[in-house]
């Protein structure tokens, strides 16, 4: 079975070129001049549009666990409104509950995602409990394709690691060439601000922006990259949503360390003006860290720039307003935690071409090059070249949507987006050589996505 | 005239394949799963080897005058060594002398290179004079091809503009998206110091670095910088050689200002101590800026790690031994300034790749990729893609080699790496489609080589 | 003759204490505790009142050349108008003329003031043409007490120095144990603004301001430290005005390197919108470097604190708004540059007290502690100790006044701060022991006021 | 009782006189010009000699439990000793145990050093035990004269508080204008690194140093002044030890926070290289944060002249070697942390005087003007001014002397600096106006020491 994309421009992350795209099975064979080559079962044709990687979402949480509730989206919705929105590969995290191993969580994991996907996917591995066990475990993770692990510098009580877990795994990481990830807030702290709220009577939902000050995301992000500096591991930051934390990042990366950040489309384009709309509206703007101030996102932007932000990620965690957000309609504390993005993050980035803020190849680089390469898919993902998958996106720039709930796939009642118009377009969208999305309809179909064994990272030297 | 080069690792910034490249005529047509396409007029086996965009010199200087000598490679001469070292594109300066319009220069390079050249070639243009003139030719000079502009804060007299000059220069710069490049080092301080150093007796090739201390490049890549940030003008610093400038460079990167800068091959394996040869040995070693201490290496390797250095040029500006350099033997301040090297900036720059200072793909985006892109040639050149012309290397990463005047084609009498093993060869070299070396020969031939008339950078935002 | 300033607070630069103060002749021979000692020819209530060392204004320029035209007060008015404010102590510029040589300008330095000063003065010593005549003359200029020499970026044409010269006079200056002050602001950069301004028909006086951008005092200011870095030197920037230049001066002092600065108080209180006031009325506030914006006002405050900033001098080089303003009343650039201060120095840091910006301690510090150690007084000035010099300020914390041109004694027809309200006023002034403000009137007489022969700098190790 | 202390040059911290010194039972009531009042009770010839201030050390541990022990001096001892060593005042730490009252606390250490002290004392307060009761009790402790509570980022499980806890001390703090005071390292990473070390045998005395790495201490300051950002608390870090943590202090108090530091001689003088001498001898080294390598020494010393250090305390903990220290002989975690140190502060900072590291006038700032301002002693102790209680040292600075165990005064059987000679020596020393020390022998009695009710900290604005 052969397909070819014919008269787009083919967009890879260090340029762009009018080119013919050749797809034989599941992997691209060739990128051509046009008509080079025409014999083919199908032909899609892409004149006036770009042709890019299918996106990659490094970090969503289908089906998690919060607070005696559950993220919204299942692996089936929540793939499928991937694809919709250009993103042909998700990394989800497997959640350790205490008590459980990492084996048995990434099995639960697997149980979960297995025959439900749309597109492929992978798993990050969330260390809730750092002891002999789960450190020796670390190994059988990587091996069987799971080789970075999350750990929080938040959530006292749930997920929250000491700095002398976050050292132990840290070393591991080190020895094993993994990597860690962090959720970098001063969580201890936090729980403070948040008690004196409560105790104060100050209950609204912009309240959970007040008591997370962006000073302590900075904090606990140079916290985590002194530890890492100590122990030599490896650190990505994930959701980085502050100047404070972004100087951080800048700094080490100025001295060579390695350390990694990715930002989420939130950051870039709400604020904690969101969070303080009448009544209890703010609570659908609710996730940590929170939406900061509006001066916040140039500062961003200009992160995306300097590459001191690789990678743009969702942190796509969808908690619908009538039924599980109204949890904390009396205290913002109990508010669950997440938003709904995975299918908006393409057409989000984009905006950011059409306004100048990035180049049409930093697009690509930031949402499929650079998650590729940091989380070891390169060659089979992020890239249109011969040999790697064909998850291949025919993105029309020209065209106009407006993003609503109404309109939406992913199986939430709201959007943090309703209304906004945006300028570009999903058109037809490869997984794996297979249509998925094409004439605006979901042509794919569960269990299509395969699980992806990741390699090590190539960014570390 | 189809030909295929199979078998081969592609390798392209962004990642590499197992790939066949496919050639019709001057330009890639295909980039194919290997064995995908097999007709072809010429096969060339890569097996084992890399296939990679030819090098960009972006910075060399052919025939170059200085001080009442000429940098003793022609265009003939230099763009043949140039291609032996899987260099197929080198940007030479057009130099204009006080009381010549920058097109009546721009004319005399024309005429040196014209016919000349193995490989293509591009100009960066030297002003010496600023003045509504020259001002005025900016504009004409860009259409011709010619949009990056270089000034000097060093030598007073002969090429330095003054602040001022600086000033205006880079607000046309600004309205005419065009981009300076600067040499910046204090050269009116530097003029003391020389002064001084002379008076006190101290003439000898060391005193070179010594009257040049690094603190005056760090001043004047920061005023540069400031200078820039007033005007709003690109900035490109040349052949950074010290910590202070690189921290200068990184700070203002940090605040996302459009601010480049690349350094050279000897400032990454050279040090002061060759400039304190016994004798006259040091004068061999003798450019501007100078070779820095040892302990400068290590941080100009992490800044082409960090991308605060982005391209690697070799500044290329041979002068013999025996009857050029020997001008300063009884004052090192008559010493014509300039090594040579653009025969092995790729070799190298491989060996950071084998002794894991940077991957496989950074070698080939300082080389190829970025400097294509900084000067406006996206899509043409630094890419083994559809569409580009076809200048590709076969590199053989195992086979070894020395460093030697005695081997080398560059027309000098002293190599500045004699007796240096290097791990990995030039194999083959085409220049828009035409094998150039092959076989350890040249099969190339004067006049091959084109003008490129070049776009506006691709950095800029 | 015997004076007991009795009942006051007499305060300190590092504390103080209900004391008296016991003078005999024109020293301090005792501070004791109230009515320790009674036996005196004179008594002075300080009841409810500060007792302080009298203010050392370290930057004045009194009758002095510039366009043309001279500053307004002579050393006669200027020095009555100090003791009016509190200062007992000024430190004027001797200005080298092009072609004369140091000594000489010293001497017509000492002609002006000889005789006519109501306080005590010293110099400081500008010079402008650096040659192996002007540069042996430091050491003998030093000999006779005047050992701190000042330089200029700015003014190119006038007092402009190059990097050349400020390198060999800061060599000089380090061989001497000398001290390098440095007017901060890139003239060459400027002067280009300027004409480009004109040549636009921008010709008001905010635009004075406008083409002497904070960026291009932050330059020089780095310019400078890197110059003073490379040759030893000590370095005290003058009327700092600018974040950036305080950014430079605060990177430079963590370091350890003897560098200094100082600010104005026109740069605490007064902003470009008072050069964008109406009409020609912004002439008056046209001095270099220019006004700022209100946002700079806190950083400079803040940078009192810090000590980044460690004294305020006036630069009072006052020019009448009638007759000498005028002259540039169709071209900014022919505006006499230049501000009334030396009166209102005193009163107007107490606003800083009053307002909780700095303490009372501190108060005395920066206008008089600080000053004298910095300048070679240490021991005679600045302090309220047995040995010192009688300079003794009665200042009344609780009194109010209204700054005006009508009541103001300095010899200029304009005030920069009429109309603002002061809490706090000078009561009592002795120099060198003898009463020259008391009751409301001045009771000295020119030439009272006696050259100091000053030391080398006591902050230097 | 008159004494008058003649012809020796006093030495504030702001400028030196010849001078001589009127004191009126208990406080010195006049600063004279020499011979100005000579009848008196009592004449000390201070001929050739420094007058000073007596020291402050600001930091002591007398009979402080840990570990099942007592460090080993007494107050009857200890301040003996540090009455010999020119110390006239020392500030002692009440340790809360959990389970015990803030008030509780402080009445123990009341009965512990009353009647015992031959010098003034007050008393900093150790918070254990962050709750309700304690935070209500820091208004009764402030009221009761002890205004500065120290809180430890290390020793979990001890005296270790959490970021909430921190948090929640620091905004009672800043409600009553008091200062916290931190131990910043970070102890729970800490723990880990020595866990690790102990599983993997390594028990020697330098263990100690090597698993309390610079890097986490210049991590906890880092966090503590970010807490203190967040409540607005005044921040006081004991005993600085690193380079990684001074950065983090100078950038703080750049931008104006009220950030100050202290360090301890042993951190200027004595390095890891000591911890690692042959057998057990290391374990007389052992203190927290550990003795770092040789090139922190310079930082440090700079860091005293830029301010950025503004005290030197000694951190004074001594634990015999014969039965205290021998109790980590197998395990270093187990070795009793601290020194000796109170009898020669400052003579081993007069040696930095003495080597040109720091003033005449600095020596006296930092060992004693700055921790009285600093600590609410100002206009009582740390000048020498009427008013001021009679603490005043007579210091010899020709005299020498040899630091050894056998003939100092602290009850310890070794000493950290032994055979260490000295330039200067303590001649005379009064204690609010009793001869303390002269003639080589020790004049004072336990009891005469005085409790020290101190205001708040006179450096906050
Ligand atoms: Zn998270
Ligand atoms: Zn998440
Ligand atoms: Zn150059
Ligand atoms: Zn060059
Ligand atoms: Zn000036
Ligand atoms: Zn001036
Ligand atoms: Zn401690
Ligand atoms: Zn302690």
């Amino acid at each position: 079975m052969r397909t070819i994309i014919t008269g787009g421009t083919v967009v890879n992350a260090t340029g762009r070129a009018h080119a013919d795209v050749v797809v034989d099975g599941e992997v691209i064979t060739a990128v051509t001049a046009p008509g080079l080559i025409t014999e083919a079962d199908r032909t899609i044709d892409a004149t006036g549009k770009y042709v890019i990687p299918g996106g990659i979402d490094a970090h969503t949480h289908m089906e998690m666990p919060f607070g005696g509730t559950f993220s919204h989206d299942t692996f089936a919705t929540g793939t499928e409104a991937a694809a919709w929105g250009g993103t042909t590969t998700i990394i989800d995290f497997a959640v350790q509950a205490r008590g459980t191993s990492l084996l048995a969580t990434l099995d639960k994991w697997h149980a979960k995602a297995d025959g439900d996907c749309a597109v492929d996917y992978g798993f990050h591995m969330i260390i809730s409990e750092v002891d002999d066990g789960s450190l020796k475990e670390m190994r059988p993770c990587i091996d069987a394709g799971v080789n970075s692990f999350k750990m929080f510098m938040a959530y006292p009580g749930v997920f929250y690691s000491t700095d002398g877990d976050i050292l132990r795994a840290m070393r591991r990481a080190t020895e094993t060439g993994s990597m860690i990830m962090m959720h970098a807030e001063n969580g201890i702290a936090i729980d403070q601000l948040v008690a004196q709220a409560l105790a104060e009577g100050r209950t609204a939902p912009v309240e959970h922006g007040l008591t997370r000050p962006p000073e302590l995301e900075g904090e606990a992000t140079s916290r985590a990259i002194a530890l890492a500096g100590v122990t030599g591991a490896p650190l990505y930051i994930v959701h980085l949503s502050a100047r404070h934390a972004l100087e951080a990042v800048a700094a080490a990366r100025n001295t060579g360390q390695n350390v990694f950040a990715e930002t989420c489309p939130q950051y870039l384009y709400l604020s904690i003006e969101d969070m303080a709309k009448p009544g209890f509206e703010g609570a659908k703007y609710v996730a940590s860290p929170p939406l900061r101030t509006r001066d916040h996102q140039a500062d961003l932007w200009r992160g995306l720039r300097t590459n001191d932000l690789s990678v743009v990620s969702t942190d796509h965690c969808p908690f619908c307003f009538e039924d599980q957000k109204v949890l904390g309609r009396d205290d913002f504390s109990k508010i669950p935690n997440g938003m709904p993005g995975v299918e908006h993050r393409m057409d989000l980035l984009h905006q950011g071409v059409v306004a100048g803020e990035i180049t049409l190849e930093r697009w690509v680089e930031i949402s499929s090059t650079t998650p590729a390469r940091m989380f070891g898919l390169a060659g089979r993902k992020g890239t249109i070249s011969p040999g790697a998958d064909a998850d291949v996106v025919v993105y029309d720039p020209a065209a106009t949507q407006t993003i609503s709930a109404l309109t939406h796939h992913m199986n939430v009642d709201y959007s943090a987006y309703e209304g906004m118009e945006i300028t570009g377009r999903v058109d037809v969208v490869l997984s794996r050589g297979s249509v998925v999305i094409a004439d605006g309809a979901f042509h794919g179909k569960p269990g299509h996505g395969r699980f992806l064994k990741r390699d090590l990272s190539q960014y570390l030297l």
